[in-house]
């Protein structure tokens, strides 16, 4: 039993303390998760960016990453949303009775390798265990905090008539990762997730300006949701060209063969950007100068018609509403 | 069924969107939160304290509050525990499949209620949905960032010999209240959970001035675990007097008739003060004329000797060590 999460592990007494000391501390170590304080205390001036995602997926090990890998580059990617430069995470984690230990060893290592490819720290966290059968092995939940640069104004209601949209690659790898890892399903080519911390693209981004309007990551709801947010938000339209955006053609088979709309599936490492049309070659070129934005493109531009709602020209040259989701595709993609 | 959740109100499509404007954006309504991107980005300059804590107490619901009161006031009084005012919030939450829309209501209610009481504000959150049967009805977490008032400087390590133990109130309320709940027990006299947003009670405290060497709340662990990790992390140890600590009546027999130790129930509503000897009747002062601190009482006091222990004086005048919880008293108690 004792490979295994143990209820004492969650009591806040000398179990929880042993898995801090043993599993948490070594790997994060630093100064300020080092004092395990209730709280972590530092100096910060500026403008901040604060977001929190609590992540649920399905299984835990997947082709391309683990939950530990998606809480990290989740929560620094909708930091890197805003622009901001990610700095601080919290860390907490409900776990089912009789997880084992190994694997919680696993995780831990994803998280402590994104968080140092992301160049942000984890200076505080949590860990609560509830019975078996209570919870479905392990749920992380992380809060991040990043420094939004001077001049940067990145928000989902920045979108203008005129302004392209960039894609920065391939789309539905994450959620045919997740999915074929859940089903047992095998394909001829390897299907990875693209999980992958964004940050350092956004910095190349604004270094090619500071005139981005909006970013946006699309996890959940796929890109078709990212834009329709984006669409809402600005109340502006958006036409995109289905010739236009990425997808493997593995992603394509699979997308087929199951009866998926890769505009659905979710990602975790790219990003949609709006970006005025004087700067769109700049900041392509800068993003095909990074290792995630090697395939990006421009997939559409923003309109003043049709407020709200997302427009594609599809191969055959017709036009189709891209609606956000209905219902449920995936459950427990992140 | 449309008084449920339903798995897609976590897909990030049309039914998320339905669920965030019509149950979280109208309660927490405020400029940041309104925007809905991905991060909330807002000015802030100096010593911030950041923290996080999950919630999966069970029953969700229990005499004195619920899990959306818990989920604020824990993390709340993190921040103070720091000496930090508490400024903004993040809540995520992960519901199983088939939750009722109007508990969720509830406490979602009660969130608002107990984060405008503690004067935080919700900028940013998170909702999954899990199948039925792999979450336990509702699992809350938050994190919270707060400004730590220049010259103060609390923390676990700064216990020094001589210093006083200040208790701010009776022990074991929040324990046995959930427990009585969970097992259907009745008691003679009401049992009720302590569950309060500490901030105020702090801020007055560092009114009477800024020497207060440790703050902790005896949650999970209780007093005898917020004690020995004060002794630990400032490497001397703590002297108590059992005569000294209040405990209600109702809870002494409960705790009795159970076989449980109040020292090792959880508190929500409750802290710890180590202060220099010389202020402690200024700050003592200060506690009495605040709600949540009425009953504040001196229950001991800091020493060189037998460092990182806790040491008892009982009822009939003999020593006992009061150890850190070995094991599991009451699993999922916040």
């Amino acid at each position: 039993m004792e490979d295994r999460i143990l209820l004492a592990h969650g009591s806040g007494g000398e179990l929880s303390h042993e898995l801090i000391e043993k599993y948490f501390v070594p790997l994060f170590k630093n100064p300020l998760l080092d004092k395990l304080d209730d709280a972590a205390v530092f100096k910060l001036s500026g403008r901040l960016a604060f977001t929190t995602d609590s992540y649920v997926v399905n299984p835990i090990f997947f082709p391309g990453g683990d939950i530990g890998t998606l809480a990290v580059c989740g929560t620094v990617n909708d930091l890197a949303m805003s622009g901001a430069n990610p700095i601080y995470l919290s860390l907490s984690l409900i776990i089912e009775e009789g997880f084992l230990l190994p694997d919680l060893k696993k995780v831990m290592i994803s998280v402590q390798r994104a968080a140092e490819e992301a160049n942000i720290k984890i200076v505080t966290g949590d860990t609560k265990v509830v019975n078996r059968g209570k919870a479905d092995k392990l749920f992380i939940n992380t809060a991040g905090i990043g420094l939004v640069p001077p001049g940067v104004a990145i928000s989902g209601s920045g979108a203008k008539p005129g302004d392209k949209v960039i894609l920065s690659g391939t789309i539905g790898e994450h959620g045919i990762a997740v999915m074929s890892q859940r089903e047992g399903l095998q394909f001829s080519v390897p299907v990875e997730s693209d999980c992958a911390p964004l940050n350092k693209l956004v910095l190349e981004m604004l270094e090619a300006g500071h005139s981005i309007h909006c970013l946006r990551d699309p996890t959940r709801g796929g890109l078709a949701g990212a834009l329709n947010e984006l669409a809402r938000q600005s109340r502006v339209g958006i036409n995109i060209e289905e010739d236009m955006i990425p997808v493997q053609d593995a992603i394509l088979a699979a997308c087929e063969l199951l009866g998926f709309d890769p505009l659905y599936m979710a990602n975790e490492g790219k990003l949609v950007a709006v970006v005025p049309a004087a700067d769109t070659e700049k900041v392509l070129d800068k993003m095909r100068h990074n290792e995630y934005g090697t395939r990006s493109a421009i997939i559409g531009e923003v309109v003043a018609e049709h407020s709200g709602r997302v427009v594609m020209t599809t191969r055959f040259g017709t036009s189709r509403i891209v609606d956000m989701l209905v219902g449920e595709l995936l459950p427990r993609i992140c």
